[in-house]
C-alpha cells in the first residue's frame, strides 16, 4: 500500500492485514475496496494542529509532524486521518491524536465539534488550496492543546515544536504536504496568533 | 428506492436511472453500490436552514420544508443532500438549495465554509442528537439567507416560513426528521435568535 | 451601590473604597464616574459558562451560579464581569472566573478569543434578548471547561452543576438574570448539547 | 481633533461641533470627555473587511481603504468605528459601512453577530498584534460582502479592490494602520482564502 499525502498510514491500526482477513467489521475496508471508493466518494477526515498553551489559553508553540515518505523524502504534516463508520468526530480525533502523538500527549479535545476550517482536498491541484493525489477528502480541522509528552508513533519521526511565526513561515509551508501550510496559517489566525 | 429520513430523494438528479445505465461518471453510484457503501463509510452531507433577513442581517423568518414520505406521512425537514465526488462544499450546498427551493430562491451562500454545526447522524438513535436509519452521515450545516421566491421541487410540498419562536417550538421539533429540531435551534442560537 | 443584574458586584475587587481614595490607577473608576459613564458608552464585558467535560471534550455538566440579590431574592447567573482598561480579554476572563469560582477551579481558557456569542444588554427590555437596567453592555461569552474544585467567592452562594437538559429548561431560564437563559441555551448549542 | 490610527474621523457624523454645543444626546461625547474616557475604559469598536463574492459565496476581491492622515501620509485601513450608547452591533456596523463606503455599497450584513476575530488594540505596541496610540479598543471584526458601488466618503480617498493574495501581502500589511495587516489575513483565513 503505497499511499502518500494526507494520512501516510491511515488505516493500518484499524485494518491490520486488511486484504488477507475476512472483513468482520463492516467499517473495515480492504485496500482494494478503499482504493475503489476513493474514486467515487469524498472521504471524511479530521485533522488536528497540536499546540502548547499558557495559563491564559494563549498558544505558545505549534506542533508539526516530520515524516519520511516511502521514497525517503522528508515532509511535514499534521495529525490527520479518516473518520470510520460508526465513529464520532471526537473519537476519530482522539484516535488519530493518540496514533500520531502517542498515549501520553493528553490532548484537550475541543468542547465544540465546529472546526476552525473545512479543508477540501482534491486530486487535481488548483481546485482549492489543498490537494491529495489519492482522493477527494474533506477534512474538519481543529486546534488541540496537548499537555503531556508527545512520542510520535508509526511513521512520524518526530513532533517539532515551533513558534507561531516559524510555523507560519514560507519555509515550513513549502515542506508541508498537500498545501497544509495554508491550514496551519488558518489555525494560527483562528487563535489570534497570525501576524 | 425507499429511502427515508435525511434527504428523501437525494440522488435522483445526479443519478438518473442509476441502476440501468453504465456508470459514466465515476462519482455516480448505483442504488446497490450506495446501499453497500452506506454500511461501510460515513457519508458527507450539507444541510441548510433557509432564512429571510432584514436590512441589518437579522433573521426574521426561518424556512422549513414540508414533505410527504413514501408512506404518506407528513414530516418537516431542511435543505439537505450528499456531497458528490469532485464537488466543493459550496457547489453541493448550491445544488441542494436549488433542488429543494427552486431556481428563483437566490440564496446568499456564506463566505466561510465553516458550518454553524457539524451534525452527526447514526443509524442507532442515542449515539448523538441525530439519527438516520439508512446510514452514518456527517452533515455540515449552514444558515443561508434567501432573497428570492421559493418554489419547492421534487417531493417537498412547500416551504413554510416561521418566526424564530415557532421554528424553535417543541411542536415543530416533533415533526422534524432525525432529530433536526435540535439543528434548527442550534441554527437560531448561532444567529442570536434563540430565546 | 445597589447594582443589580449583570455582575452583581463587579468592581469591588478592582476598586476598593473607590469613592474615598485618589484614583491612582487611571483604569479605576469611582462609583460616580462609573454611574455616569454607564449612561454614555456601551461597556465591554466577558461572560463564561463553566462546564465539566469528559475525556473526549463532550460537555457533561453545566455550572450555574446561585446568588442572593441585595433585596434577598435568589437568582441564577453566569460568571461575568467588566473588561478593565489595559486588560486583555483573556485576563479579564481569568480574573472573573477566579472571582466567581475560586482559585482552585483550574479553568481551561479557550485558545480562540472568538466568543460563541456576543450578548448585547440594553437598559430597555425588548431591544435584544438580553437586558440590564444599569447600562448598555456588550458581552463576549465563552464556554470554559473547569477541571478543579469550585468554591464560589463574594456574593455567589454556590455553583450548581446541572445536565445540559436541566440547564436549558424553562425553569432554570426563568430564574436567570437579564435573559441569560437564552445565553445558556446558545452555549449548549455551540457545543452540540442543545436538544 | 488630531486623531490618528483606528478610525481616523470616527465621531464627526455623530458629534458635529461636539465641543461647542450642549450634549443633548447622552451618547454624544465632547472631545474632552472622549479623550478622558479613552484613558479609563476599553472602547468597543466594530470593523469590517469589505469583499466581493461570486455566486457561490467565494471571496473574489477584498476592499481596502486608502486614507490620508492629517500629516499627509497615505495609509491603508478597514471600515472601522465606535459602537455608540444604545446602538446594536449591527447598527454600528451598518453606520460605519455607509460612512466609509457610501450609501450605494449595499452591504450584506452577517446573520451572526459572532465576529471572525476579536482584535484588541492597546496604546503600547507589543501587548497584542494590534495597537492604537489613542486608546485601548476592542474591535469585533466581520467580513462583509458588498454588492453595490463604493464611493468612499469623508477622509477615505478610495477603496482599492485587491485579490486575496495581494491583500495578504507583506507590502499591503506594511501600509496598514495599527497592525491591521494581521486582521486582513485573519479575515482571509476565515473565508478559506489565505494561502
Amino acid at each position: 500500500m503505497a499511499v502518500r499525502t494526507p494520512d501516510p498510514d491511515p488505516d493500518v491500526p484499524e485494518e491490520p492485514n486488511a486484504s488477507s482477513r475476512p472483513s468482520v467489521n463492516p467499517g473495515w475496508l480492504s485496500d482494494v475496496e478503499l482504493a475503489e471508493i476513493r474514486q467515487r466518494l469524498p472521504l471524511l477526515y479530521v485533522e488536528a494542529v497540536p499546540v502548547r498553551v499558557d495559563g491564559l489559553g494563549v498558544v505558545t508553540e505549534v506542533g508539526v509532524l516530520l515524516r519520511s515518505t516511502p521514497t525517503g523524502q522528508m515532509t511535514r504534516s499534521l495529525v490527520s486521518g479518516r473518520v470510520m463508520y460508526g465513529e464520532t468526530i471526537r473519537e476519530a480525533l482522539f484516535r488519530h491524536l493518540e496514533k500520531d502523538l502517542g498515549p501520553m500527549a493528553f490532548p484537550q479535545l475541543p468542547t465544540s465539534a465546529v472546526p476552525f476550517q473545512v479543508a477540501e482536498y482534491f486530486p487535481m491541484p488548483g481546485v482549492s488550496l489543498f490537494s491529495d493525489d489519492r482522493q477527494h477528502a474533506v477534512s474538519l480541522a481543529y486546534v488541540v492543546p496537548v499537555t503531556g509528552t508527545c512520542e510520535p508513533r508509526q511513521d512520524a519521526l518526530e513532533v517539532t515544536w515551533m513558534t507561531a511565526v516559524e510555523a507560519a513561515s514560507d519555509a515550513v509551508a513549502a515542506e508541508m504536504e498537500g498545501g497544509r501550510g495554508a491550514l496551519v496559517r488558518s489555525a494560527l489566525a483562528s487563535v489570534g496568533c497570525l501576524h
